[in-house]
C-alpha cells in the first residue's frame, strides 16, 4: 500500500491515551432486520461450501507463495517485476483458471543516482544505502539501489535547511504564520501524517527547493520497538521508499481516465498537474541525526513536532548550514501488468467478485503488498481445487495481482478504465488485501452495503475457542468491549480499492490483520527474513485472512439475493452528515447562507434519507429468498445493483474529477485518509457555497432515485 | 517544594492531548450566594488597604531579595543555611517585625562520598558531578558536591540491573506479574510519576539492593525543551538532587509528633520507619545512557516505559552487564531555624494568617524554593511599610521562612508541632509560595474555605487590560474558556502546608505563577543565572503572587466576618465522595457489605451533608456584617474557626498517625499528590471494610457536629 502506516499508529495512540475513538463518527447502528438471502436448499449447500474452503486453507501453501513472490526485487517494470507477473501468471493456469495478463505502459520512474552532503560548517557525505544485516541473507544484494521517492524532479540543489515537521498543510501553514519562508531552501520533514506526494506538493508550493524526508524513530524506530533484526523497528539506515505522484487523476499520469495501451494518446509529463519539479530524498534517521544536530535556529514552538532524535527540534538550520542534494532520475514509459484469473461462475458467470491485492513492491515487499497478496493466491487455489470437486460459485471470482500500486495505483486503475461499464454493471463486490497479514487483530475498512457480508461471514468461521466474530470484536483495543458489531474504516486512499469505488461504484471491502511489528514498510528490510521472524512464520494472520476472504466471497457469490446492505447507507450518512455538520466553517462561509438554517443546511438530504428509509426499511427487512420466484430474485438484485450505480456522478469533484463517487473519495490535502460525501466537504473546505448548494440537490436526488429504483418494478 | 515538576507535566500533557479535565472530579459549583463581610466603613478603607499594597509592589525589590537568599548553596543545616537564615532574620528585624528565629535540631543527611561503575562488559566509571556552564558564575564553585539522594543508605553494592520506570507501585506490581525479579539487583528508575522516597521503599521492599534515578530526557531534557543554557532544559549533566525519606510521620524522623529541640527525646534512627537502607543515587541521563546501551535484556512491553533516550528501553540488563554503585552518607543531628517575622494585628492580634516559604535548598534553590520565598519577603516589607505609615492589619501577619523542608518538611513541621494549640485556635489561614514565581499563568491549590477569598481577591487586582481574575481564567490552558471559576488544585503533599492541615486544619492555599521553563530542578542549574535567564529578570511573575499573596492576606486579616467558605465543604466534600465511588472495588471487598447498597454506602454522608446545608446555606447567605453587633461578628468568627477544627481527629490514618485531617492528606503511595476524604480512601486502598465502617459515621458526625456549631449561641 502506499504507506499507511503512521497515520493508524498515531491514531491508535490517541485512541488509548484518551479511552474514547478518535473522530466525531459514533458507530450508531440503524437496525432495519436480516433479509433471507438464500433459498433453504442453497442455504445448506453454502454451510458446505464454506466447510470445505476452511478445511483447505494452508500455512504451508501461503509460506510457499511468499517465496514465488516475494524473493527477488522486483518494482515495477523491472526484470524482477515481470518475474513475478509470470509466475502468477502460470501460477493461475497450473489452478485452470481463465488467465489474462493485463499489460499497461506508463511513465514509471527509474533511479540513476543520488547524493546528499552537509557541506557546511563541516564536509560530510551521507549515507543513502541500507546497511546489510547479518543471517538476513536478502540484504546482502548489491542490486538494491539507494534509497529514493519515485517521480522526485532531478537537479542539484545546495541551500539552508527549514523543518517543516509531517509537512502537511497546517504545518506549512504554521510557518508561514511564524514569518518563516522556504523560498529558495531545502525542505526537511519527516515521515508520517500525510501522503509523502503532499509534502513534496506543499513544499514546492511554499517555493523550497528541495526536499529531504526522514524516518523519525519516534514513528517506527527505537521509540516503539527494537530496531531490526533484534526486534521489528526501524534501523538507524532504514529510509522509506514511495512516490512522490499527487494529481487530478489516479493511475498512469500521462494517459489521465483512459488506459494507457502501448499506442494511447499522451500527455507531455510536463503538462501533468503532480509531478514534482524539485529534487526530493527520503532519508535514514542516522542521516538525518547528523543534519538536525548541525541545525543551529529558533527551536520548535509547538511540542507535537519533537520527535524521538536526541536533541531539541529547530524550525531553521541557521545561516551556516547548508546541505547539498542531488538527484538523477528518469521518467520513462514502461511496461508492466496486472495479472488476472477467473474463476467463471456456474450461474451468474457475468457478475463478479474481485479479490485483488498488488503484486508490485518498492524492493522485495514481504509486508508491502505480499502479505495480502499470498492470501489472494491461496484463495485462488482453494477455490481452483473446489472447482475440481465440483464446488463452483455461482457468481464469477476474479482473483487480481495489481501491478504498479506503488508509483500511483497504476494497474488496477487502468484495468477499471478498460473494463468500466462491465465493472459497473456486473462487479458485485472488490475486495483488497494489500500488506494484509502483519498480525492477529483483524480489522476493516468498508463501503456501507458489504459490511454485513463481512460481519456474518466473521460469525461463521471458528477462532480460537469462539467465533472470528467474536474475535474481532474483542480485537487489541482495549475499549472495545462492548462492542456488538465491529468498527468499519471510511475507504480512503493509497491503494487498489480507489478506482473501483471512484470510477465504478464498486462496494470495496479492506481486510488487515494488524499486530505489534511496527517499522520497515516501504524499505529493504521489508523482506521475508523480517515478515518471518517478526510476524511469524505459522501464516497465522494469513490464514485468517484467507479464511474471512473466502467466506465472504463465496457468501457474495453465491446468495440467491444479493448480499449487499443498501439500506445501511441511511445509518452512514446521517453519521457523515453529522460529522461534516461538526466542522469549522469561516464566518464568511456563514455569511453567504442566511436564508439558510445554518451554513450547511443538510435538512433537505436528512429529508429525502427519510423518504429512502420509510420507503424502503420494510422493504429490505422484509426480503426473503425463500418465499420469492427466481424472477423476482433477479429483478431485485438488478435494483441493487442499479442503486449502487447512482453515487456516480461524471463531473466528479471540482479539482479531481476522477473522484466521481459521491458517497466517499480520498481525502484531497494528504492522501491517505477518506473525505466522506466529499462533494460536501469539498465545498466545507475550499468554504464554497456556491458549490454546496449546486450539490445538496444532487445528494438529495440519489436518495430520491434509490426510492424510486427500490419501488419500481 | 519536594519537587512536583514531573507530577505537573504529565497531567498538563493528558489534559492537553484529550480535551477534558484529568480525573473524575468536576468542579460543580453550589451557589449558596455571598455574604457581606466587612462593615461599610470598614469595606472602604479596605480599597485603599489593597491599592496601597499593590502600588508598593516591586520588580527590583525582588529581584534584590532573590540575591540575598539564592546567591549560595545552603543546603538545611550548612554554613550557606545559616547565612540565609541571618539574613532573613535581619531582614525581618529592619522591617520591625517581631522575629522569631525558631531553631530546630533535626536527623539531616550529609554526603560523604559516592561513585558509580560500570564494571562488566566494559570497565566504564560515570560522572556523578554536574558540567560548568560557561557564563554561568553559579556553576564554577568547586564546593558543590557530586549530586546525592538525602538519606541514601551507605554502603558498596555491584550487580545486574533491572529498569523499573518511574519505579511506582504499580510499576513494581508490573515487574512481578511478568515474574522479573529485583532480588538482589540494583533498580534503575527514572524520575517522575511520584515522590522519590517511594521509589527507594518499593524498590528495597522488592529485594534491590541498590537504586539509580535518573532524569530522563522525555520530561525536561530536549524532548521537552533546548538544554541549558541556551534554553531551559536539563543537560546531559543534570541531576535531581532530593530527599528519600517516607514514614509514619512528616518532620524531623527522630522526633515524629513533637518539636524536635535539642534536648528531645530521640528515637534511634534503625528504629524509624522510612529511612532506606539500600544506596540510592541520582543520576543524569548522560550516565543512565550509558548503562542503557549496555543493556541486552527483554524490551519493554508497556510503551509507556520508554522514554527519551535514543534507544529502545529494556526491562532488564542481562547477565553481563554490572554496575556498582558506593554510596558514603553521613545522618547526624545538625540545627537549623525556621524565620518568622510577625506584624502584630491592631484589633485581634492572636488571630494571624500565615505566609510562608522555605528558604533552604539543594544547592542554591533560585527556583525551588526562592521563587516563592521572594514574594513572602516582598509582601513582609510592604506591610511593614504600610504599619509604619499608620495602616495596620486588624489581625496578625506572619511571614514565614521554613528550615529544611527539602529533607521532609522538618521546620515548618516543628513550627506546627511547637504551636499547636495556639494554631488550631488562632490561626485563620496559611499561604504557601514554595517556588511560586516561575511564569505568568497563575494557578493555584486550597482548602475549600479559602477558595472564595482568593478568587475575590484576584477579581479586585488589575493585570494587563483587565483582572488577575480574568488572567487566571484565560490561563495557558485553551481549553479553559467557558469556566466562570478558577480551578483548585487539592492540597497534596510534598511542601510545608502539610502540617498545618495535617495537625492544626489551618485552612491553605498554595499559588503559583507556571511558564514554560522546564527542566532543572534540584539540580545546580536551578540558580540565579538560570532563573533570570529563563523565567525573566523582571520579575513579572513574582510581582503577579506579591500582588495575589498581599490582597488575599489583607482580606483575611481585616474582614469583620473571617473570610472562610464553610459552605464550600458541601460542594467538595459531594465531589470527592463522586471520586471515591468511581474507584475500583474488588469484589471480596463488595461481597462483605451485602447489607448495603453499594459497596462504599456513602449515603449516611451525603444525607449528614444535606443536613448541614439544609441548616447552614440561609445563614451563610444572609451573613451581612453591616447588619451584625460587634459580638455578633465575633460569636460568628469563633464558630468558623471551630467548624474547621472539627475535621481533627487524633488517630489518623491506620499507618500514617500524623494525618490527622479527615478532609484531606498527602497520598500514601505516591507522596506529592493528595488523598481526599482520606479515611474512606484508606479503607478503599486496602479493602478494609471493617475501617470502612468505622468511618462512615465518622465523617456523618463532621457534618452533624458543623451544623450544631453553626446553629449554636
Amino acid at each position: 500500500m502506499k504507506n499507511k502506516i503512521l497515520a493508524m499508529a498515531a491514531s491508535a495512540l490517541l485512541l488509548s491515551a484518551c479511552n474514547k475513538p478518535a473522530g466525531n463518527e459514533v458507530d450508531k447502528v440503524v437496525e432495519i432486520g436480516e433479509p433471507t438471502l438464500f433459498t433453504k436448499a442453497n442455504d445448506e449447500a453454502q454451510r458446505n461450501v464454506e466447510k470445505t474452503f476452511l478445511s483447505k486453507v494452508s500455512g504451508e501453501s501461503l509460506y510457499k507463495y511468499h517465496d514465488m513472490l516475494a524473493s527477488v526485487p522486483h518494482v515495477a517494470g523491472s526484470v524482477g517485476d515481470w518475474q513475478v507477473i509470470d509466475s502468477m501468471a502460470k501460477a493461475f493456469e497450473e489452478m485452470g483458471l481463465e488467465v489474462e495478463v493485463h499489460e499497461f505502459w506508463a511513465l514509471l520512474p527509474t533511479p540513476v543516482a543520488a547524493s546528499l552532503e552537509i557541506t557546511s560548517p563541516d564536509k560530510l557525505t551521507l549515507n543513502l544505502f541500507q546497511d546489510v544485516i547479518e543471517g538476513d541473507e536478502y540484504t546482502n544484494n548489491a542490486k538494491v539501489e539507494f534509497g529514493y521517492n519515485g517521480y522526485s524532479g532531478s537537479g542539484t540543489v545546495e541551500s539552508e535547511i527549514v523543518y517543516v515537521n509531517r509537512g502537511t498543510k497546517a504545518d506549512f501553514d504554521h510557518l508561514k504564520e511564524m514569518g518563516i519562508s522556504l523560498e529558495g531552501k531545502i525542505a526537511f520533514a519527516r515521515y508520517g501524517g500525510n501522503y509523502r506526494g503532499y509534502k513534496a506538493k506543499f513544499a514546492e508550493e511554499a517555493g523550497a527547493i528541495g526536499l529531504l524526508i526522514f524516518t523519525d524513530p519516534a514513528d517506527t524506530g527505537y521509540a516503539v520497538a527494537l530496531p531490526y533484526p533484534e526486534g521489528p523497528g526501524d534501523t538507524s539506515t532504514s529510509m522509506q521508499w514511495g512516490s512522490l505522484l499527487t494529481g487530478l487523476y489516479e493511475g498512469d499520469p500521462l494517459t489521465p481516465g483512459y488506459p494507457a495501451t502501448e499506442d494511447a494518446e499522451r500527455l507531455d509529463p510536463a503538462d501533468v498537474v503532480g509531478l514534482p519539479k524539485i529534487p526530493v530524498q527520503p532519508i535514514s534517521w542516522g542521516a538525518a541525526e547528523k543534519i538536525m544536530s548541525r541545525m543551529t535556529g529558533e527551536a520548535i514552538r509547538d511540542q507535537s513536532w519533537q520527535g524521538g532524535l536526541p536533541m531539541r527540534y529547530r524550525l531553521t538550520g541557521g545561516p551556516d548550514l547548508k546541505v547539498k542534494l542531488m538527484v538523477d532520475q528518469k521518467w520513462e514509459i514502461k511496461k508492466s501488468a496486472s495479472v488476472l484469473g477467473t474463476l467463471r461462475g456456474s450461474q451468474e458467470p457475468e457478475k463478479k467478485i474481485i479479490i485483488g491485492s498488488h503484486h508490485d513492491a518498492w524492493i522485495y515487499g514481504a509486508i508491502d503488498p505480499t502479505a495480502g497478496t499470498i492470501s489472494v493466491m491461496e484463495t485462488a487455489r482453494i477455490a481452483s481445487e473446489m472447482a475440481k470437486e465440483g464446488i463452483l460459485p455461482k457468481r464469477s471470482l476474479v482473483f487480481a495481482g495489481w501491478g504498479a500500486e506503488e508509483e500511483g495505483l497504476i494497474g488496477s486503475t487502468e484495468w477499471v478504465e478498460a473494463n468500466l461499464d462491465d465493472l459497473k454493471q456486473n462487479a458485485v463486490a472488490y475486495i483488497n488485501l494489500d500488506a494484509a497479514a502483519q498480525g492477529p487483530y483483524l480489522s476493516a475498512s468498508g463501503s456501507p452495503s458489504i459490511q454485513r457480508a463481512v460481519v456474518n461471514a466473521a460469525s461463521r468461521i471458528s477462532h480460537g475457542d469462539g467465533s472470528l466474530l467474536e474475535h474481532w470484536l474483542n480485537g487489541r483495543d482495549e475499549n472495545a468491549g462492548g462492542l456488538t458489531r465491529p468498527r468499519f474504516g471510511n475507504m480512503g486512499g493509497g491503494s487498489d480499492h480507489t478506482a473501483f469505488i471512484a470510477l465504478a461504484a464498486v462496494p470495496a471491502l479492506g481486510l488487515n490483520g494488524k499486530g505489534d511489528a511496527r517499522g520497515v514498510a516501504h524499505s529493504f528490510y521489508d523482506n521475508l527474513n523480517w515478515y518471518r521472524q517478526n510476524v511469524g512464520s505459522d501464516y497465522e494472520s494469513a490464514q485468517m485472512i484467507t479464511n474471512i476472504v473466502g467466506v465472504t466471497a463465496y457468501a457474495l457469490a453465491n446468495s440467491d439475493l444479493i448480499d449487499l446492505d443498501i439500506g445501511r447507507y441511511v445509518n452512514d450518512t446521517k453519521m457523515h452528515l453529522e460529522s461534516l455538520s461538526g466542522m469549522k466553517l469561516s464566518k464568511e462561509f456563514l455569511t453567504l447562507n442566511e436564508g439558510q438554517k445554518t451554513a450547511a443546511d443538510f435538512h433537505p438530504i436528512m429529508e429525502a434519507l427519510a423518504r429512502f428509509q420509510k420507503a424502503t426499511a420494510p422493504l429490505l427487512a422484509g426480503l426473503d429468498a425463500t418465499k420469492m420466484s427466481a424472477e423476482e430474485i433477479s429483478s431485485w438484485n438488478k435494483k441493487i445493483m442499479a442503486m449502487e450505480d447512482l453515487w456516480l456522478k461524471p463531473d466528479g469533484l471540482p479539482d479531481r474529477p476522477f473522484y466521481q463517487n459521491m458517497f466517499g473519495a480520498t481525502d484531497g490535502n494528504a492522501g491517505y485518509a477518506a473525505w466522506m460525501l466529499p462533494n460536501i466537504r469539498w465545498a466545507i473546505e475550499y468554504q464554497d457555497n456556491d458549490y454546496l448548494n449546486k450539490v445538496i440537490p444532487i445528494y438529495v436526488s440519489i436518495f430520491d432515485d434509490m426510492t424510486k429504483v427500490a419501488q419500481g418494478d
